[in-house]
């Protein structure tokens, strides 16, 4: 089911960090060819070496970008939530998908027309520089991931996310967003050796059990991560 | 040392990536207040946290991105060599350098004036696309290394990195590049971790010793990196 943008999730979209500093016209502008799909959980939006011709905002939803190798075993490279967008780079970059992408939740997305949204683009100066500061600030900030990966070990990048996720709420029980699987990808770590991990955060009192997290001692966890 | 471009190192600049599908006038003028810096091995040019109001071209020499720890460890990030460029996330995003630089050897640089480079590139809508897209680029190569990163082992990302040393030379000895410390952190791998990622690889008859390498079969390395 494919429509058109309500003023509403404009408003939305402008809370996008993408499109952070452009005013609702200029996105209004440049998202005038795209269209709002609704999709159930589990709907493929693209496949690996598939032409990049478009990219997306989640309105409401979930999607994970994963390969499966020749075993057909499936690796989670990243999971993007409401308000996010994704593949621009792909996009502005004339590019390939180098990966699969699959909604993991019933989801609202804005399917953005990559050619009409570079048409407009072209002719706005203003526009085109707000978007290359925020294409550079992407870059920054997968370049801070590829500095976390390259420095922490895994059971500190768990206990970084589990930081996230626990805020102040130290000794109380707190659900954990998605399956164990998913965090274990979401911080760059194979499945099989999550329990490892979990098992050198239960030594520091970090009890991880079903879908539940507890934090004993948030100090211990810190120093742990900073280690 | 500072001196102004000579056309000599305005053409090497056409090479590096970043610049593609510019001309030289374009570059030219986007470098106009720019100058080369002539540095002997082991020169800081910049340390986490200063303020991002430049970057860096290579024309000869190379430079590491590292970060120390509380006990003075260091971490590499990543290695530059010639004909590349670096830091230009940082000072599009006007942000601050996430990570200390430091070349490794005797080397010349462009030290690239932000603000006036930037101030060029607003009068310039076909350059702003152009970079647009290189920014794209960069960004889609950093998310392949972290789908590396999330994908391979240590062994096997070391083993990809041997792959594109010895290229089709089996049963040749290569000479490695730089020392294995400085691979290790080139592929995402802590240096205690080289010593168990070289066993491993020794049993497929993958030799490294001091500084040279030796692919006694290429195909079972391509099997192991793939697996």
């Amino acid at each position: 089911m494919s429509k058109s943008l309500s003023a509403n999730d404009l408003k939305k979209v402008c809370k996008v960090p993408f499109f952070e500093g452009l005013s609702i016209d200029d996105i209004s502008n440049l998202l005038n060819h795209s269209s709002v799909i609704e999709t159930p959980k589990g709907r493929l939006l693209f496949s690996q070496g598939d032409v990049a011709d478009k990219f997306y905002v989640i309105l409401e939803g979930r999607v994970k970008l994963f390969l499966t190798n020749e075993e057909g075993e499936e690796s989670i490279i990243e999971i993007y939530g409401a308000q996010s967008s994704f593949a621009e780079a792909a996009m502005f970059a004339s590019a390939r998908f180098p990966v699969n992408g699959e909604t993991t939740s019933a989801s609202r997305l804005i399917q953005v027309e990559g050619p009409s949204f570079l048409r407009v683009l072209q002719e706005n100066k203003e526009m085109c520089q707000k978007i290359t500061t925020q294409m550079a600030r992407r870059y920054r900030s997968l370049q801070n991931e590829i500095i976390h990966l390259k420095t922490h070990s895994p059971a500190q990048r768990l206990g970084v996310f589990f930081l996230s996720l626990v805020g102040d709420a130290q000794g109380q029980d707190v659900v954990l967003p998605y399956s164990k699987n998913l965090i274990a990808a979401r911080v760059g770590m194979k499945p099989e050796s999550l329990s490892r991990a979990l098992g050198r955060l239960k030594e520091i009192g970090v009890i991880c059990e079903k879908d539940r997290l507890r934090v004993e001692n948030l100090e211990s966890l810190q120093a742990f991560c900073k280690d």
